[in-house]
């Protein structure tokens, strides 16, 4: 390869994104009414989200058209650079390739915008005049106020406690946006007010804002909510990612033998993985697809593939998906955009199905990496990012063992500039790792409704 | 234009650096010692810097190659992109086009990394074993330990008080790249005791942190210094940047009427801009070059065409430029990278023949213009950059009444990811304007030293 970067010009830009709906090896079990155990129609889902979305939810179509006013804010910062990571094989001594698609150079500095310019366009559509939503390390907050601000939409966050704490500088991020950002729990909600009562000391979690943010959309009608993971319609949105990497890997002239990224939801995940999925279903290619979570929240690893709510207050529709158990409150790592009990339906069926294979990192292994990918490549992974730069390593290190020149791309989701904080805990020797007893994770098990 | 942003391939980068030396208007006074008032040999600046770059800082070379090896690393990010601003002509309602060369995409977040690269290497070269340099916002202490984590050296940082109370993340970062970061004045230097013990509760300036990383490294053999703006070697090494925008104006099909930076020692203004220097001087074309500072230290506005020293313990060599004294300590703007006293000789004597245009901005108009450049482009201008930002967006307006078709090129030179607490002063209406007084100025002119 002549450049260490590949670009796309605008005009390569995908037109469409990818639905994997139609080409999932089985079919995907429906989301359900929990009352009624009947699948949700789309009227159900009506009160939440705009028709647009909800049909690209449900929609069977392989391809969907992205409209013109999207692909002009996606040019803001899309395409993003593939990039190889010489200096990072160097260090390591391996005969692998290592890339990472730079999802970071976004305003928000994460993939996330992928979606949240779509939502913000499709509700703006629609008349849609405030967009609730949740945030777990903010990146999605941050993403989905940018997105507001530019589509003139007031927006309103709930961040988990955790991390708004934590991240006061995503939360600035938010405002300057012109976004509002309130700590989750919080008392603008009846289930925030729940939780506080029983716990007032909860770091919160992903479940718990989700409730909040659903809660206040549910029940004002020029008000809709915003999901930046886990539903099908922002997987897909996130499919621009795969979609530009394999034409970049076309320029290249390679094609990735090892796809590693991190999930949370999932989004990020499928969303530059997913178009690769079909190629190994096809049996096109021979290709390991590896996600990557955190060991204090491993519901892919451990989790149960059942039906389950999104939300910890029971008011989403149940999901079909590994799952911890929407009661499941993990450990305050880093991390906080992989706190969550559950994952995308169509990723958990892939991993379910032996398609996509599943890892889970304690989080001091996790640092070691973002470290040395920053002290060699410069650029400053996110702790959630660094999930996939760590599973990159160690798979370019075997191929150091077993001297095979692997491809390894690693989705590169965002940056850490306002994680230095975590840094900081690493560096000096105090980062914890959480061990989660299989009790635990049998005890949060108990709470999952008793669906099939 | 088709595309919102212009990329070169890696392939298209300037391969050569412009010296404007042999190319300026009037030829430049030469540095001179304190004490004898001689013109500096080179030997004189040995002890502080590599061969190399004392041969760079005088050379009358016009085009200097770069070095494969700073070539490969200057990969890690370049070229930038040159990207038009489209939602910001928008919201002015303007019929000019506005430009960004956008500096804020090198793993730092800043144009300093240009240089430091370079200056890290061919200390590399020379053997050097530790760098000790001086850092305003953290902007090139951040760069320099960056460039100095690539070519294992040691790097030693001392960073003006104010900024490193405002800005932990800077430092933070500064550490993850495995530098050490200390407050200026510090305890650890002989010119940082004095100042500490005349005013324990200094915010420091610039100039005092260069008189401390000078004093280190001029007492041990194996320690050279850098410094981050001002000498010739530093801005030449910046001219790439002003380099790839001609090329990606060419493919534009564009060329700049106005060109608009900001400027502490001067450094990111030349390097964008002197390119462009030369095509005025040679007559070929007619541009406005706008150096924009603070009006809280109004160096090229209201200083004073002056042989004076580069620091505030009257360490370096005397250097003709346009200054405010060396003992002139500025108000703790948020802008900490444009609290310098002084200016680039090569910048001031352009400014002094008028080739250049100087203005100074208040810093609550500097952050109006970062807040409408951010709430429509989605990026986040660091401060110093937001300089920049609003005097293009006045000169855009100015094309609104007139109908003038005007090309706006902004020097962006880097992003505020860690400015957020500036952002909130501003947001929350804390911010505060400082006045300088005519007699302020005149004060810190009596110690300016007797050489003309």
């Amino acid at each position: 390869m002549d450049e260490n970067k590949i670009f796309l010009s605008e005009s390569e830009m995908p037109q469409a994104w990818y639905n994997i709906n139609p080409d999932l090896p089985v079919p995907l079990k429906p989301p359900i009414h929990p009352g009624t155990g009947e699948p949700l129609g789309p009227e159900a889902l009506a009160p939440l989200f705009p028709m647009a979305l909800i049909e690209q939810e449900m929609s069977m179509d392989r391809w969907i058209d992205i409209p013109d006013e999207i692909m002009d804010v996606l040019k803001i910062w899309r395409p993003s650079p593939l990039q190889r990571a010489l200096r990072l094989e160097e260090a390591l001594g391996t005969p692998a390739r290592i890339y990472f698609k730079n999802e970071a150079v976004s305003p928000p500095g994460s993939h996330k915008p992928n979606t949240a310019v779509a939502q913000a366009y499709y509700n703006k559509q629609e008349g849609v005049e405030r967009i609730t939503t949740e945030t777990g390390a903010g990146q999605w907050g941050s993403a989905l106020s940018f997105a507001c601000q530019i589509f003139d939409i007031s927006c309103e966050v709930y961040m988990v406690r955790v991390s708004y704490e934590q991240k006061p500088y995503r939360r600035l991020l938010m405002q300057t946006w012109g976004a509002e950002c309130y700590p989750s729990p919080s008392d603008r909600t009846e289930a925030g007010r729940a939780i506080l009562a029983e716990d007032p000391d909860t770091p919160g979690s992903l479940g718990i804002a989700i409730s909040e943010a659903v809660e206040l959309a549910a029940k004002d009608e020029g008000t809709k909510y915003s999901l930046g993971s886990v539903l099908n319609h922002v997987l897909l949105h996130q499919t621009i990612t795969g979609l530009e990497m394999k034409k970049q890997f076309e320029i290249a002239g390679d094609y990735p033998d090892v796809i590693v990224g991190c999930v949370g939801g999932g989004s990020n995940f499928a969303g530059f993985a997913f178009p690769y999925v079909k190629d190994k279903i096809d049996g096109k290619r021979d290709i390991d697809i590896i996600g990557v979570e955190p060991t204090a929240c491993p519901t892919l690893t451990r989790g149960l593939y059942r039906y389950d709510f999104g939300d910890n207050a029971e008011m989403t529709p149940l999901l079909k998906m590994l799952t911890l158990g929407h009661k499941f409150v993990p450990a305050p790592i880093h991390a906080g955009g992989l706190r969550y009990h559950g994952a995308a339906p169509q990723l958990s069926l892939l991993v379910n199905e032996g398609v996509i294979e599943a890892r889970a990192l304690p989080q001091k292994e996790v640092f070691e990496g973002a470290l040395l990918f920053a002290r060699t490549e410069g650029h400053l992974p996110a702790p959630e990012t660094a999930h996939a730069v760590q599973v990159a390593i160690v798979e370019a290190l075997k191929c150091k063992e077993t001297g095979e020149e692997k491809c390894i791309v690693i989705g590169y989701s965002g940056h850490g500039h306002f994680d230095l904080a975590a840094y900081e805990n690493y560096l000096s020797g105090n980062l914890i790792d959480y061990e989660l007893p299989q009790e635990e994770i049998d005890a949060a098990a108990e709470y999952l409704p008793n669906w099939e």
